[in-house]
């Protein structure tokens, strides 16, 4: 039915036949003039929305998006292969890599255009901490400096000497001392995982990492056709007792962690726990990733140290950190410590990948970094960024802490007799929603009871104009799909409190629809499935 | 003999007896002092400076170089695993990729720290035509402008609207139309080629290129893997006869050119010729990567169109470009044009390799291209790089036209003993330097006589200060030992001249040494060999 609604709008907007920027029938006009129920009329609105046919926002009603602003459809194996019509037959030239890449990136959500969506999702620092008034200042004094020149051609391979000089005092701040030959400067994060593939992992090698992990790292590796191990974490971090019973029986050729403030899970990993890691990656002489993407956004008082600052970590660990997160993405730079023979295979790869980094962001990023404006800028958004973190697990408490059966009108029986919550829930009672209590980073990981689904919670999310990321996409191997991740920096406190509230009438209006549906899918003599709305 | 002299001042050097910066014996000098040939000398204080123990200044003498300054030695299979002393085996760990990058960059001539060298090697435009002003003036007012925010936040993965706006209309100039699913912005050229076969090249596929080619292509190429076959070149461009025989009996992948100003050999492929090959990557089914590195450099007045702006074009090829040789290459900006279906590829690994290009250099790019300064920058840069090519060839007529006999000062029978030209020097009668003539571009190919090599030759150049970049590093399988690059727009027309005279002294006393050397073999009863020196 919802497929039919679907089919007949689109092709009056497709026919002209709905004009540009013409208003749908709301839900329930719609439902009660096909005499359907709402949900399927939901359904139907999310997918053109989703296919970027239509515009839902809140309050403002269901509108026909204009031709020039459709979005393209989100590429998949299908629809790119059915652009071609030319004389090459493209489809059979890609590599493996290729066709890795985009059966993953399935994984991303369509997200939606609407304007008023507070989003949760993602995890970019917003840009009113974007340092722009000192940007401006350093730039007109370097261009007029002896920096000048330094700004427009080939930086080092390794990256400017004035930046890596800064970059040094501040690895010093975390405790890591490195020597010229140990540090590379990198286009941000995601190139130094790149470039740590490119050196230790070929086709078919094992790659180890927590589970769930950081969406693009899983990409990269798999993209590369290494064979990816999932290891499950608990309170502590990575569980090494499951580590080393996977070290025992295969040889690993990289071992992936993010041991502060994990991504998605926010989670931080101990300090015996990070020792213990040491001695295991010494013990199956495994190399070490530690991707410390957020090493500077820390809410407490003491830090842990990071591996590679650790008795022993400077034989097994590669670090790696950026200026994207606690600074600005745009400059794109971050930067890899690793032993010296490491260090200049590294180089190598990243010569061979893009010769060099971008020399103006490192110019300017040096001289801030030498005025001693990063470490203020920490201390200014370490305050703000926990002030949100607390804004968000305070909403999270006043809107969304009740039992769900509250939510659901009075069908709590039957929302009750659906979900069947087995022992596997963590934490909780399994009846409630349950989140992370970070130290730092970004975000907040949070779990709905079994039974329900991130993803259909997302759709109405969205309806209600607040986003976020479903976990599933960050687990190796798909499913977990209770789970889902709450960027918390994007946004100051009273849109994080709007957008909690948005999110519990989201939950209602699932909960209800789950109700319903069961109930009528019980009535009808079905039986009751695990996802009932996708 | 050499070897002793070298082991010597090595010891004494780093035992102390020898202080920092204190002046050794002349060629000359030692020459008497040890009763042995002057090039014995000079042999032995190259491989000092090469190994970094030393500093030669033409005019003022030989000198020990400062235990702080002494550079780190090139990095090679040995000598980077000898400096593990970790508890990780890491010699066992690295990738296939990072063994054979490892294996050709050691192709690249190790270079000296001499200031007053005047260097025809590598391939940068010169700081004096940066655009600092400007960019400072459009820095200040992009902060201050609704673009200040883009500069510092995540770009767009296909790159910033308002840059590829420009560079839309930028390309339209070279006769190229592209859909905004057919462009994507990427970190300069050399990321454009590691996408590209991130995208279409699996460990083992069939890569064709040009042969001699760009040094960096032939390591992003073997460095994934793939095998490479090289193609030879005439007047005309790369040989379509030897491409078809080739294509017929193997698969290949990609096939990739440089129709315009090629690296190395500055060479540009005619128009029928370009029509013929696109002809033949559709019949044979291969994707054609053009790199059109130096399209903008032209310095005759009607440039060939590129591949993709010729009919059938649009089907077969990607095409890319960078600002990095006509404008900087500090903002490490290029661009890569392709099929939708390919693009969508592209921008996946672009993802997968550094999520997206640096915001800051794109966002003053294309306020630089917007406000028409560009096209006002490229007149200037023609009009100075023309010179200078010119300046150049006159220089290479007036100082290095002569055959080579007359340089050996009445030795000629013996050289002419010695080196055995055949009839496979393809220009000149094979007793004299050739070089090429380009019309737009970077470089100047030049050839010895057979029997003489660039990398010796470079060694007494270098002593003479002057350097130049050895052609057989850009043959796919090596040799071609005869072959050397010149490039002309690094230094202004004075220079150029002082230069190549610089090179005319070092001609001389290399053909002088290789006279003499063949001299005493042969008086010893040796056979001549090929390479005397190294």
């Amino acid at each position: 039915m919802y497929a039919r609604i679907t089919a007949g709008i689109r092709k009056a907007i497709l026919s002209g036949q709905l004009a540009d920027n013409s208003r749908l029938p709301t839900n329930r006009e719609l439902a009660n003039l096909l005499k359907i129920d709402r949900s399927t009329v939901s359904r139907a609105y999310l997918e053109l929305s989703q296919s970027g046919f239509i515009d839902s926002h809140v309050g403002r009603g269901t509108f026909v998006r204009p031709l020039a602003q459709r979005s393209a459809p989100r590429p998949t194996e299908s629809n790119i292969e059915a652009l071609s019509d030319s004389a090459l037959n493209w489809s059979d030239k890609f590599s493996e890599s290729s066709r890795t890449s985009l059966d993953l990136i399935s994984r991303q959500p369509a997200g939606t255009n609407q304007h008023d969506m507070i989003s949760f999702a993602g995890g970019i620092p917003t840009e009113e901490f974007y340092p722009n008034d000192q940007f401006q200042r350093i730039v007109s004094q370097l261009l007029k400096s002896e920096h000048a020149a330094e700004m427009f051609g080939y930086s080092a391979a390794d990256g400017s000497p004035y930046l890596r000089a800064q970059v040094k005092s501040h690895l010093q701040s975390h405790g890591i001392e490195c020597g010229d030959d140990e540090l590379l400067i990198v286009s941000g994060s995601q190139q130094g995982i790149d470039l740590v593939t490119n050196v230790l992992v070929d086709p078919g090698d094992l790659v180890v990492l927590e589970d769930p992990s950081y969406f693009w790292a899983i990409c990269n590796f798999r993209a590369r056709q290494a064979r990816c191990l999932p290891v499950s974490m608990d309170d502590d971090g990575i569980r090494l007792d499951l580590l080393e019973s996977y070290l025992s029986r295969q040889k690993a050729k990289l071992l992936y962690v993010m041991p502060s403030f994990q991504n998605p899970t926010g989670a931080t990993m101990s300090l015996p726990r990070r020792m213990a890691l040491l001695e295991l990656a010494k013990k199956y002489q495994v190399p070490i990733l530690e991707d410390n993407f957020v090493g500077d956004l820390v809410y407490r008082d003491t830090p842990l140290p990071p591996l590679r600052s650790l008795p022993g970590g400077k034989d097994v660990v590669i670090h790696q950190g950026t200026f994207s997160k606690a600074l600005c993405p745009g400059l794109r730079l971050g930067w890899l410590v690793a032993p010296p023979e490491v260090t200049a295979r590294l180089l190598l790869a990243k010569r061979t990948s893009d010769l060099s980094t971008n020399s103006i962001a490192q110019i300017i990023l040096a001289k801030y970094l030498e005025e001693g404006l990063y470490s203020k800028h920490l201390e200014h958004v370490r305050l703000c960024y926990r002030n949100r973190r607390d804004a968000m697990l305070t909403a999270l408490s006043r809107h969304l802490s009740g039992r769900f059966s509250e939510f659901t009108d009075g069908d709590s029986t039957k929302f009750g007799d659906r979900t069947r919550f087995d022992s596997d829930v963590k934490s909780g009672d399994g009846t409630k929603l349950t989140w992370s209590n970070p130290d730092g980073g970004l975000f907040i990981w949070a779990k709905l009871p079994k039974g329900l689904s991130a993803r259909e919670f997302l759709t109405f999310a969205e309806m209600q104009g607040v986003s976020f990321s479903p976990g599933d996409m960050f687990f190796l191997n798909g499913g977990h799909s209770e789970y889902f991740r709450l960027c918390f920096i994007q946004t100051e406190e009273s849109i994080i409190e709007e957008g909690i509230q948005r999110l519990a009438r989201a939950m209602r209006s699932y909960l209800q629809t789950v109700a319903r549906s069961s109930l009528s899918e019980l009535s009808g003599g079905a039986r009751v499935r695990n996802n009932v709305l996708i």
